[in-house]
């Protein structure tokens, strides 16, 4: 039952908040709708609730939370309750602009939630667009990203986490990256018709809780190339593309945002309208040398996460001694 | 509830079905897969099923039959005993590609048709494509439409239309135009979270069961430019765009199959993630003048469908002298 | 003998130099390098030179000077020598940014000046770009546009400033509208291989000295669209496009700056790399109906210039006045 | 002085005709319009000429001939007498399509000519264009490829090609990449504004007389990507690319057609309007790690020419046992 609606916003942790907030307000040119706590909240020209990232000062950069909507209210209390059961359920919280939230974590310890209310945009003057079926206008600053498109979560074990998401969430795997010792390498999934909104690859370091990437949306690929040469004028670091993937077949650029978080800006890739499709399942064989277009990837995009396995040893060390 | 799973394929008819059939093959690119019975079969390259064009030699233009794909067997028994209960049911038929479809007509009379069970495409090896996540191989033939997006009927009372797809099938409406008499002048609706599938304008000829369009996807606004520049070229007539629609957003452009049916390719517009989204009401007044970037469209968009009412009235004449 | 190297700058008269400077660098994308005596001078990315856009308050918008660069010093004096053997010069001047400018009118009375020794941009650090062969970083704001790439002027008699063009400056003339009446409609002419850097239409007021329009390139179609987007949710007034151009091929898209002149963004268009390419010439039957894609120009492109020809009647018996 | 108007056409050799044929037809939407003595002339959407490419059967694949045409009769014989002069002339020849052509090489052998008589373009009419300004109708067939851009020779001693060129036919050179040991290691020369019309760059297996790339011009950058996706699935080896490339910062897309020569296709890239624009010198370590947008390009774009230098190698001493 698709009791999820979509994707709705992510956590960002950052040692560098002003310079994080710089690069996501003028090269992808979102808009600041608050603050609060340490954390200022930013939206896409084509968000319909108020913001879809939540910008947060931390001591390492990484995810502080992947957020869902509910379909309606009784959705969300079949997700709680699954959740529960699974053993996966943290209790329920809330957050700024949307109603109770049901707080968990996949198996990998990412911090998840899900909620159902909502608050919509209401735009400034300023910021009101001519057409009503508009939630905002375009103010012709930086990339212009649209929305959030999805959060690639690295884990230990995708397989494990795969398999909770679409039990206890009902999501739907369009593709899975199978190694030979039956291991999974990737899956994407979703809960619409669009080909990815979370995706997890196994942690080459075998960390846990780490973050590949988030991905902001744009409407081109003309667009995409605009960017790159936005970055390379600008010092933005640009790790990968612009290029074409082979899972979804989306159209990717990746670079490092200030804080050390990798960022992606996309286009394209495939809408799944069979209801019944299989995911398409790759062996390590057949996956191998399929990059889009021959590119490889470079080896950074196979080992970088933030916050980096470093990090997170000294974190943890340092997390024992205060406790102990 | 989503019963719908998705606009599956429509069936055309073109007094010259050669002429019309060059003009899907050579101007759109789209590959015939099948032909029986005074019809040929045509897909788009990112079609999973079979085909989404069904041309079939009629006397007249016009739309044959659009047919909806079910989300599972459940959702076709109760989707079909909702059409008999509103008095629009058929019965049982079939067709190339799928199994069992329950008939139906919406209020103006339009002949559509709902299927569950399907047969994906297998690709001849000439056209298997190098990657598993993709049903065909690009040809470089034409604009190279991916797949059919949706459909516009014309209809005598809009409201009626709308209302008994939504009831009956359950589709969204995401944006009406209502005029001051409260009589709707047009409703774009949905099964998925694409911003249409299935548009009703009003028939300013009071004519019913015409089409005013069927629009196949391209993935970007430069592709649709670069098949208004081989329409031009190639003496295909251009009704109107390459440009920007008010509702849904969405980039159009409009040309007229040797049939006399008005085909357009479009990209862009918005998703629809809001489980709740309250249709965008527009007044007569918010309407007029509203027109993406200000153009005006031509007199012929308000008041031409195939078949023309003409046609249709000595049609009519026609028929019921046969059958006195 | 090609003297000239290209069209170099625009001087434009604004009456509210405050929000067409806000246009300039906006919606444009414009960067201001200088200011002085009631003018900023405006540059877009590419210019090698310091700026391609003077921007001058005056009681009315319209055309202050065009300028063209020669190629080299003896090429400036051979064309002042020229134009003041045609009776069209007006004698030495000066400017910023440059060396001894020669001024002259055309025979419609629009002031020109060519001039060779220049000044190269060298950007201030915070505009310096990565790579040696940029003259300027990308700043992501607004449309960004690269370079001025030509002007349209109306004249009275266009044939007569076409061969003045041709015969004082060795202008190359590659488009002509030649209606029945032998009377030229209009003239695309170049200094380069580019299709235009001067246009003359005729001014259907049979006013004198009046601007049609400037156009600043842009890299592609894509992005002419992204800018009648932001004209749209920004308020910019879109006049005509974005589309596609019979004369040329090239892609347009007109608004009305804050002050009233006209503006273009453009991209597109043929080279001509034929050293002896004979103009096309269009007879009015031929011209007529063949607007690129068959989209009609509104009648206000065939009939609204800077200044308005009310203003400059207004002016001119208020100097006779004056002079009284 | 600029007694050379365009590279106007190359001579390709390939040891598969038919296949090459095959890939510039289909792939590139190249016409063919003559064919004689083991050769197809072909030709692109905005060829004045009647074609830009000879293709020939040969026992390996390379370079046939670089043909420009001089910008008149006067300028033609001035570039033969400085050739003669230099000795690099071989004597007047004829070929498809011209009037008389001097033959000439550069210092590392690869065949030249220069003619200034033509034939212009007469389409047949299902090929004639519905504007009078193109010569040609879009066809909708692969890439649609508009014009030859620019060819790009290895040769041992690239300074040396650079300044015979520059001598003895006015080209101007934009950018070079010299080494520490003033070892030139590329040059970008054109005779318009363009960036870039002949390529040298250092051969590093040191033979002579090969041939890097031939390149085709497309009008935006998603043209250049829909081309990707189509050699993709087509089974065309993409080398390199879409990417921007650092020298003229234009786009590209790099393969190999079927005979083995290696074929891009290109857009963007910068006009050079300043006739006095010094060359772009940059140092080894200014140009390590400069590729646009950080992109490397592969080994092979570095190494691998035709005919190759094992070719050249087996040719040459076949040919001396043959002449024993």
């Amino acid at each position: 039952m698709r009791d999820v609606a979509h994707l709705a916003h992510v956590q960002l942790l950052t040692p560098v908040p002003d310079d994080s907030a710089a690069y996501f307000t003028r090269m992808l040119g979102m808009v600041p709708v608050h603050a609060e706590g340490g954390s200022v909240f930013l939206r896409g020209v084509w968000d319909y609730e108020q913001y879809c990232l939540q910008l947060t000062e931390a001591p390492q950069p990484g995810i502080g939370r992947v957020a869902l909507r509910a379909r309606r209210e009784a959705a969300l209390h079949r997700r709680a309750a699954a959740l529960a059961e699974a053993g996966l359920g943290k209790g329920w919280t809330g957050g700024f602009g949307h109603g109770p939230a049901y707080a968990f974590t996949d198996p990998d310890g990412h911090p998840f939630e899900i909620y159902y209310e909502t608050t919509r945009y209401q735009p400034p003057p300023d910021l009101a667009a001519p057409m009503k079926n508009q939630p905002q206008r375009h103010r012709g600053v930086g990339a212009g990203v649209r929305r959030l498109e999805h959060v690639n979560l690295l884990a230990r074990d995708v397989g494990r986490c795969r398999l909770a998401l679409e039990r206890s969430l009902g999501l739907q795997t369009n593709e899975i990256v199978m190694h030979d010792d039956a291991e999974e390498a990737g899956a994407w999934m979703s809960s619409t018709i669009q080909g990815h909104e979370v995706i997890y690859t196994r942690d080459a370091l075998r960390a846990s809780g780490r973050l590949h990437h988030v991905a902001f949306w744009l409407d081109s690929r003309d667009e995409v190339l605009r960017v790159a040469d936005l970055y390379q004028d600008q010092g933005v670091t640009i790790e990968a593309g612009p290029s074409r993937h082979t899972a979804v077949q989306s159209f990717y650029l990746y670079c490092y945002e200030p804080g050390g978080n990798r960022i992606e800006v996309t286009t394209g890739g495939y809408l799944v309208f069979d209801p019944d499709a299989p995911p398409v399942v790759w062996s390590a064989d057949e996956w191998a040398g399929r990059a889009g277009w021959g590119h490889p990837l470079p080896v950074t995009f196979h080992t970088y996460g933030t916050p980096s396995a470093d990090a997170q040893a000294t974190d943890a060390a340092t997390t024992r001694e205060d406790s102990g």
